[in-house]
């Protein structure tokens, strides 16, 4: 790591939250930056997702292993099973990066020739409520399942607890869930990561 | 088994299919006949599965370790996630049941008094492709996947196969798939269960 004869690692994952096909870049350079347009460019149903919070090689992932390194993250789709629709984004999307890598190598990707895109700047991780003993006390609202990367509003509710009861977004401004109730987080009583809207 | 002390054992399941609230019942007799009417009266939304294709007691069901015994089935939710929609259905299913058994106990509820309702009769299970070496060889088709208790109509395309064909649904007449694309069949490389739609 650091010193990696591969110049670049595409890390492939699913995810039980409805992200649709995300597309995770941990460094906002120009390489990744013309990688997220032509990305969104060729498939406009994509979300970029940008991790740059810290410097590329302190992230854990596996795609670091590589030069450079990103991930792409397909969902909603439970552990064991192979849905159709996943399995055609994803490899739709591993084929623009992949011919994105060939024209930017050819000299083909000029500067500034793709246009500017949306996307998401990771946040913070928000937890579940949790009781004095550290259980759980609550759920995803209703509301919030399955809308990923659509706006909480400050006030709109995010938790019902197993009694009865609504918590809600108590943030100043909007902000973008995603990764809302992925399983493999459980564990860890993350409940969704937040995220603000960019121009890239 | 075959000797409970226990009058009713209500089994609550979960499944990464489409199956909404479903209630499983072993046996079509005048009971169980009731019982589907009334849950079916009280939650519109609930679909009936009847599977008497053998006597209660050789089913390898837990539930059939009480002297009657029936299945709650909901879903779609991934292993390790709790829904909130899931959650409420299982609880409103549940307690329909319960409201039934009661009136039913106290002679409430008289034969013929409560509306036939629709019901759908298990079939057989059909296996995912495989090939020579046991190999899957396709996937559950789109336009099939979240269709549970839908209407398959012969020709239409059930699997797509990894090399982009499609596979139609060869019966003679329409048949009613459900567990579709369950995680926990998959190991047996069961794809979904077909049924006859009947009335109860």
């Amino acid at each position: 790591k650091g010193d990696s004869n591969t110049d670049l690692v595409i890390d492939i994952h699913n995810t039980t939250s409805e992200m649709g096909a995300t597309l995770i870049i941990l460094e906002a350079d120009e390489f990744h930056i013309q990688m997220a347009r032509y990305v969104k460019q060729q498939m406009p149903e994509a979300n970029i997702l940008v991790e740059d919070e810290k410097p590329y090689l302190e992230h854990g992932y596996l795609c670091t292993t590589g030069k450079k390194g990103v991930m792409i993250e397909v969902g909603g789709q439970p552990q064991g099973v192979l849905r159709e629709d996943v399995y055609l984004l994803t490899q739709t999307m591993a084929e623009a990066i992949l011919d994105f890598c060939a024209a930017y190598n050819k000299g083909e990707i000029s500067t500034e020739a793709l246009p500017a895109c949306e996307a998401f700047q990771l946040g913070d991780n928000v937890s579940f409520p949790l009781d004095a003993n550290g259980k759980r006390t609550a759920m995803i609202h209703h509301s919030l399942q399955d809308n990923d990367f659509k706006p909480l509003m400050p006030g709109m509710p995010m938790f019902r607890t197993f009694d009865g009861k609504d918590i809600v977004w108590d943030g100043d401004t909007e902000t973008y869930p995603h990764f809302i109730n992925e399983a493999a987080y459980f564990k860890l009583d993350v409940a969704f990561a937040t995220a603000e809207r960019i121009t890239l």
